[in-house]
């Protein structure tokens, strides 16, 4: 009943609900970002029908936060993190990506190509 | 370019992988099951377009998990639990559901309506 | 070797630990913290020598970061809660508290009653 | 009033407690076990006190359990690893390791040197 775009459109959102609900909340700092990145990614592609994942932990934002703070490192949050998901649904690609607005990590549909 | 059932099972979507990855790990025995279900139907609740939530924690099957095991607890997986979520996004309503399948956790989408 | 006290003092960092990462990042609002707050209070008194746990979800707090955003939730981090832990390990009573300091979720022990 | 034996125990559940919780549930195949393994150890080792963190994902338990299933992943869960966390507190050396014992993942006290 529901078309294939819808099928991948559902998709695309499980693998960003997973991402940040999984990562939100681990300890981070700038120079633990990399391997944070490469872990993200790879284990949200083992999701099925998930093409491919970029995750790119801002490390500038995260050295700004920690400049004010007594701490070494602070807890991943949309703030510090921009994310690209690609999902192929039998022939259907859609891109998704995560990004700050207003405050808010806002996930959001970028294509549907059918 | 999304259409609006397309944004609306990408709402859906979202749901479910916060849902599952928000609180899959989470200590449970069948004591503590019912204030579960609560807070995450209440939590998943308050993301954008959330009509409604539903949680079923399968507690006879806890049960007959703990019958094995010298712990009084487990810890929640998909095993242990049927969601259904709905989700209306300008007038579009999505139903999904989440139960196991061939021992995996399915989230499938189980009605689209424009 | 571990002594009785360090035994008991290490099962009470494991339940704050365990608080903390399970439940971070989950959304919540003033209307959902008392759903919350119960249900995360009776997943860690599961753990194994937990006699009790008490979370305060702070719902002035949570009114007030919501005042300046338009989104109506934000996700449960260490600012929006206090906790206390109680660990009895056979017969040692161990005390343990959460709270912001210096804008850090300081984990503490109390007290250690042998 | 805590002793600073029983502080560094405090210190090292934190870590065990917040390792677990923070990545259970994550998508975990052979493949991506070893980028996890980098990350939950570098995140680990950013907490206060934290020496040393060791995390091996068992490849051999995740392929024998995929062998059994139509899917290509499977959770991160305590069967599928063994981790040892050292800390450091004002001198007293902690180890601490987590095992499987009778299907539960244990965290245990392995030596506390003062």
């Amino acid at each position: 009943m529901a078309t294939n775009p819808e099928q991948a459109c559902f998709e695309a959102g499980i693998k960003f609900g997973t991402l940040y609900h999984q990562f939100a909340g681990t300890p981070v700092s700038p120079d633990s970002a990399g391997s944070l990145e490469t872990a993200i990614a790879e284990s949200i592609e083992n999701q099925p029908f998930c093409e491919s994942v970029t995750v790119d932990i801002l490390e500038a934002e995260l050295a700004a936060e920690l400049a004010d703070s007594p701490a070494e490192y602070t807890e991943l949050t949309g703030r510090f993190m921009e994310v690209e998901v690609v999902v192929e649904h039998e022939g259907c690609r859609v891109t998704a990506a995560m990004a700050m607005e207003d405050g808010y990590p806002l996930m959001r549909l970028v294509s549907v190509d059918d």
